[in-house]
């Protein structure tokens, strides 16, 4: 084992980053607007503001400030479980016989077992500073709650999270962790809210959805004095405090004077892909490096490589702005046979313009081939990775490969979002091989597809 | 909050320890020796020989040395997980307002999610250099067994697992994760021995125990060719190996000029709590410090603090050496309802002897005190601790609070030995509200007793 470079790097605290990377100060115009719905206008401040946090929303519409500071207080708090690892991963460059140098960054390493809690920290905290007194969301997969009973505690905030019912029936540990961390787990859809009471008379029967759990958690905190909506993933200011990880990445990667070839990271609603490449990004979008971005996403909810590019809903109950972004349509349904999260619809509108702008590539993978991957990596590298983290491993594996075959050597990034410790049960049926590896067909695409708004602002994209 | 010395302070990879810490070395005439139960006679490194590896065995009976070396194969998979991060838990000192200094060593950022993997990579290592084929343990609560199997992927061994039945059935997910790694589970008892299938043939409907797991473990350890049987606590070299607990956080401390003043620690079998304080103890026994050091248990299964000091065997099917050390006798069953590990019957005996010698405290503490401590220890420093780590918290908290009451500025190291991800039914028991505080009577202990041997070398003792 080759050790000038370290297994692990972990920078100090005096290097941890202070500011956050707002890679749109960099994109040509950032991104298109959300539309409000209901005027097809672009949404004002005043529009989100009896949803969202004052300052998540200035952040939110900062389109030219390249950093933005972190208050001591966050800063503080990412003490508790940062600065996470680079991980050079010799172990996993040997097995693979590999020319390639692997690195990855881990944000495994805390309890909610994602990179989840960088923004959960910051958007905890904003809300404190407001003097509200509650906030709520909506979980699936459950770490973002997870993360966000963490950082409520933290602050002494009350939090409520409409947690997708056949999730918190089959995740039930999941649900006590968040209720350990002192927070109020509601199955959606719920008795609680005029959208869970409509969902629950049309179909008495259901397991809910993202979509539901959305629409719940956003009518609650218009409905409740002194309560804002927060969300894990998809919007601009919560991909502006996952760059926390590029930035780190970068730090740790310049003392040993490596600049990636490719840095490839798994996409689901885009927070981690964003924010693990915006620094590196920033540098391409400026002409200053040619770094190959890589989204991979699952076959079965193949957002980039077969979505549209088109304003759609961010929730499928339809009550959110429209955002302009790759989607699938906001009523297309992932199927139930995909383990863990990467099942949103939709992809950061940030992620989507990058993609339509061709300075990044996308890949989706089978689901089989990534626990392939992630039972590999268990192995030589000994951490047991999440499903959606193990996409980014099974698409680093492939191009290792690939560096062996062509015998070149590259630098090669990836994000590891996270722990597989509460995807047991995926594993389980990997092991048992029932697994299986759904992909939609074109008619399924077709039939999410005709759920994108036809409004004005569509109009030549559909 | 005052950051003079880090929130996390991680060593080097260089200045990683490069070998372990013999804390016998310095312990006048070591403790007792194991006897071999049927001769009564010390156990010879030939008694051993058909159970355990030899390198183990060497360093079980190793008395004399008080560094010796780690390999460069262990140093190297150790950096997987390793070195593991010393918190200055500013947070809870904070919400405690104590003027004492909190100081843990979290050794549960690995899959395992504990310090059990220490003495795995050792093991495992050893049994690959002597050209065994496949390893065999047991496990209960399955931290034991998720760090073996970790290791014998890493070095392509094969490993079976008695799994205590009830334990699999009741944790599914970590015969999982095991299972994942490429390990065999066996639930326990099994039809696969002839010890699985005595007590088969007596309790139809067992839901198994450790001792005989532990039973099953070492027959098919025996009767298996190029196959041995590997333990994860109580043994000294067992001890030896969790050592890079206590070294790795006093060379931290000295960066920073700090000598605790109390050092805590959970015990069940002892091997957390003899690695984290080894290196102070050898320099206590040598007149270097004056140190106090407390063993913490839960007074559902209390071997020290209300233990007898007698040879007894390992295991309930009096299968093995005995060994010299409180127990509540190797027919003790501590109560189902104590949630997860530190539910074996005897201790370490190097834990024991210095406890006996006057150099190591002990206390014991309730099990819904020990969950108060989690829950408030969770909410202010991020991590959920597994029910045994616990233990230590709700110590350390207290003496925190006396220091407070009393004006006293001390510092205190205790051992956050894991993470309870897989023990959220426990934690579910305690957010209803339905957990209960088991404490044995005297009549319990009373029958435990009657079951250690009455032999010659118990003469006096009981």
């Amino acid at each position: 084992m080759a050790t000038k470079i370290p297994y692990k790097t972990y920078l100090t605290e005096e290097e941890m980053p202070r500011s956050w990377y707002n890679v749109k100060a960099h994109m040509k115009g950032a991104h298109d607007p959300f539309l409000n719905p209901a005027t097809g206008k672009p949404c004002t401040k005043e529009d989100l503001r009896a949803v969202f946090c004052d300052e998540c929303i200035d952040q939110e519409l900062n389109n030219t400030d390249e950093y933005i500071e972190i208050p001591e207080d966050i800063r503080n708090f990412y003490k508790t479980f940062r600065p996470s690892p680079l991980v050079r991963a010799y172990f996993l460059e040997r097995i693979l016989d590999t020319p390639a140098e692997i690195y990855y960054k881990f944000e495994g390493n805390n309890t909610s077992g994602s990179h989840k809690l960088n923004s959960a920290a910051a958007q905890a905290y904003y809300a404190k500073k407001q003097g509200l007194r509650s906030i709520t969301t909506e979980t699936g997969a459950g770490q973002w709650g997870t993360a966000l009973s963490m950082a409520a505690a933290f602050y002494g905030l009350q939090l409520d999270v409409f947690m997708v019912k056949v999730s918190s029936e089959q995740k039930p540990y999941r649900k006590e962790v968040i209720r350990t961390y002192g927070a109020n787990v509601i199955p959606s859809p719920s008795e609680t809210t005029e959208a869970g009471r409509r969902i629950l008379r049309e179909f008495p029967e259901t397991g809910g959805s993202l979509g539901c759990a959305i629409s719940e958690a956003v009518e609650k905190a218009q409905n409740t004095p002194s309560c804002r909506y927060v969300l894990g993933s998809v919007l601009d200011h919560v991909l502006l405090h996952q760059s926390i990880i590029g930035l780190e990445s970068k730090a740790a990667l310049e003392k040993y004077g490596v600049t990636p070839d490719v840095i490839i990271g798994c996409a689901g609603g885009g927070s981690n892909l964003g924010g693990l490449i915006s620094p590196y990004m920033g540098e391409r979008l400026q002409g200053k490096n040619q770094i190959e971005f890589v989204a991979v996403e699952p076959a079965s909810c193949p957002s980039l490589t077969r979505g549209k590019y088109a304003y759609d809903f961010c929730d499928s109950a339809k009550t959110t702005p429209l955002a302009k972004m790759y989607t699938l349509g906001c009523g297309f349904m992932p199927s139930p046979s995909h383990a863990g999260g990467l099942r949103y619809h939709g992809m950061s509108p940030i992620v989507s313009r990058l993609y339509h702008d061709g300075y990044l590539r996308a890949v989706s993978v089978k689901q089989s081939d990534v626990f392939d991957a992630a039972v590999l990596f268990a192995k030589c590298e000994g951490i047991l990775p999440a499903p959606e983290s193990a996409h980014a491993i099974r698409a680093t594996i492939d191009e290792a490969l690939k560096c062996r075959k062509e015998g070149r050597k590259k630098s090669i990034l990836f994000g590891l979002t996270g722990t597989g410790y509460f995807d047991l049960a995926a594993y389980k049926q990997y092991n048992d091989k029932t697994m299986n590896d759904y992909v939609p067909t074109d008619e399924d695409l077709r039939r999410g597809f005709e759920t994108i708004p036809k409004c004005a602002a569509n109009d030549g994209l559909l």
